[in-house]
């Protein structure tokens, strides 16, 4: 297959329940890769490839050759549960450093946030208060759990732990820590790290095993007056057990950035609460046109024989 | 020299114009260490030790045999200022690795708070309002200049690189990088870096040579729309310079923790600034045990004829 396909631009249809994505990603104009929308395909049986988000149950139904499907970020739960995703066609996803580092910018912001309580200094000079009786416990005393170690949860961690914070963090598969950063593995590691955990910032992918596993016991679990730094996604949170928790006092605060239905429904509880801070989904981001260099990528590495960068494992679900 | 004295509390006389240093820092009780105010004192001639912070203008005339005198922070130059100061006296400072990871922590907040509008979040909160229209440029286009690569400044120079931001530092004296750190040595090196920082951080020490070192000729070189992360002395800032540079627009946001008049009086026109977030004086903080620690520690060398690991360059100014 090493024909001259890789330079002319391949068709790529675009498939989404909630974005124009065509419309969107092509601004990014990728000159190997040429994004439609579905009713711009004349021949469905020459599309190889399909960029997908939260696409419909028959979405990939009506392209029977389709050999790539590629999410748009780091996620691909959406795909994965498309009862129309074609058995044999590799997944991927984007794997993209900046990103991870957005990431962990976030997630350090998200933890001094709440360990230092920096909320009641945005407060206090609405008043001119100049109020230094809060002394913090020292960062070496506070034990940040990070959930998931993967792209996302290792850049996270280690910026973390460049601030003096403990770092435990869970991942399924066996593996070494590093310098400043304790692993802990298995099926049951998110449970053994929020036991610990002052701050657990959630970054697990959402697959069968994790949603909805920030819940009532989970919470539970965790110390007295927790903080949940919640940038993972939004199914992982079991809502009400979490506004349950944070009226016992068991969490006492939250960096919020993914919720179960996004936008935030205006009359969504959560907005109101003081302990909660709400951000719209912005903890990093990828730029469109890595989107685009990727999906190029990838297709270039299946059409070569080769395993694209990015694919996933259908099987674990991410 | 090396008789019992350690093990017996040393006399340390404490000289503040503005804490009762020793009700404060007596909780502490370090064992070898007996703290007194200047009325409790039958003997000057017998006191060695003094702990220090912004003392009176003839605070040490009274005791002819002081051999150290600490300060109970980083910052000596209120100290070094003082015209009572006997000539041969050590000046000790505290260096406290844990405190130098809490100022990492504060500074790596503030960038991330000033690159990606995170108040604005915040703001946005209260209107209930998901707005997710602004992007931040990716951090590796962001240059972080920190001023001041010492104990402080490396720890915020590698905190602020782990978030993926380009970091050039300032430092008097020559010495290579480290990965993810460039350095700019030499007279000139806090202007070098300001050219071509969008964010500044300062953590310098107060000398001679950096008072009134934020002025409008330094902002000027500052790139349109940069931001600053004061945490070094309120005395590095001349204040209606910086007012000045708001107004025009070439500073953007600001982080401010140290002011010239502390606390920041309540008609100051910082606080009414929307552009900038004041925090009062707790970028970090050292524990009381750690200073009284290191107070013994600091005299134990001196008496064992050995340098004092806290010692500063008395000619250099920090
Ligand atoms: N808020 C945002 O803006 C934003 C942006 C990007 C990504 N995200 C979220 O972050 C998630 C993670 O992204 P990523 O790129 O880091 O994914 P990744 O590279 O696939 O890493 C996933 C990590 O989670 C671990 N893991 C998976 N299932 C687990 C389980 N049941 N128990 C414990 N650990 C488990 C994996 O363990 P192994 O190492 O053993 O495989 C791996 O370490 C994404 O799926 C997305 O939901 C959010
Ligand atoms: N806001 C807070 O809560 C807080 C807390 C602690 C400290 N601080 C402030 O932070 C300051 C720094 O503390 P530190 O412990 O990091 O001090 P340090 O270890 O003495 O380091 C000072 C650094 O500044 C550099 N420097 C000094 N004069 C310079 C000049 N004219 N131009 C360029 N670089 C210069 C030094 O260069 P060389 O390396 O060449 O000597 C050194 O790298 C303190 O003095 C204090 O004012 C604030």
């Amino acid at each position: 297959m090493t024909d001259m396909s890789g330079r002319f631009p391949i068709p790529v249809v675009a498939l989404s329940s909630v974005f124009d994505l065509a419309g969107r990603l092509g601004e990014a104009d990728h000159p190997e890769i040429r994004l439609l929308r579905p009713e711009e395909i004349d021949d469905p049986a020459s599309i190889e490839v399909a960029l997908a988000w939260a696409p419909t149950e028959n979405a990939f139904a009506a392209y029977p050759n389709l050999r790539l499907v590629s999410s748009i970020a780091a996620g691909v739960d959406s795909i994965l549960a498309c009862p129309s995703l074609p058995q044999d066609a590799v997944v991927v996803r984007i794997r993209d450093e900046e990103q991870a580092l957005m990431m962990a910018g976030f997630a350090a912001w998200s933890v001094v946030w709440c360990h230092r309580h920096m909320g009641t200094y945005v407060e206090n000079q609405k008043t001119r208060s100049w109020d230094r009786e809060f002394r913090p416990v020292l960062p070496s005393q506070v034990t940040v759990g990070v959930l998931g170690f993967g792209l996302m949860g290792r850049a996270c961690a280690r910026a973390i732990a460049a601030m003096g914070y403990r770092v435990v963090a869970a991942r399924r598969s066996d593996g070494a820590g590093e310098p400043g950063v304790e692993l802990i593995s298995g099926p049951d590691a998110p449970q053994r790290v929020a036991a610990q955990s002052q701050i657990v910032v959630n970054v697990l992918p959402l697959t069968e095993e994790t949603r909805d596993l920030l819940d009532r016991d989970f919470f539970a679990l965790m110390p007295e007056g927790a903080s949940l730094v919640q940038i993972g996604r939004g199914e992982h949170l079991v809502e009400a057990d979490f506004l349950a928790a944070l009226d016992e006092g068991r969490i006492a605060s939250a960096v919020m950035d993914v919720f179960r239905q996004e936008p935030l429904p205006e009359d969504h509880p959560f907005w109101g609460r003081p302990e909660i801070l709400i951000t719209p989904h912005k903890a990093s981001d990828t730029t469109r046109s890595e989107i685009l260099r990727q999906l190029a990528e990838n297709f270039a590495a299946l059409t070569e024989g080769m395993a694209p960068p990015g694919a996933v494992d259908r099987g674990a679900g991410y």
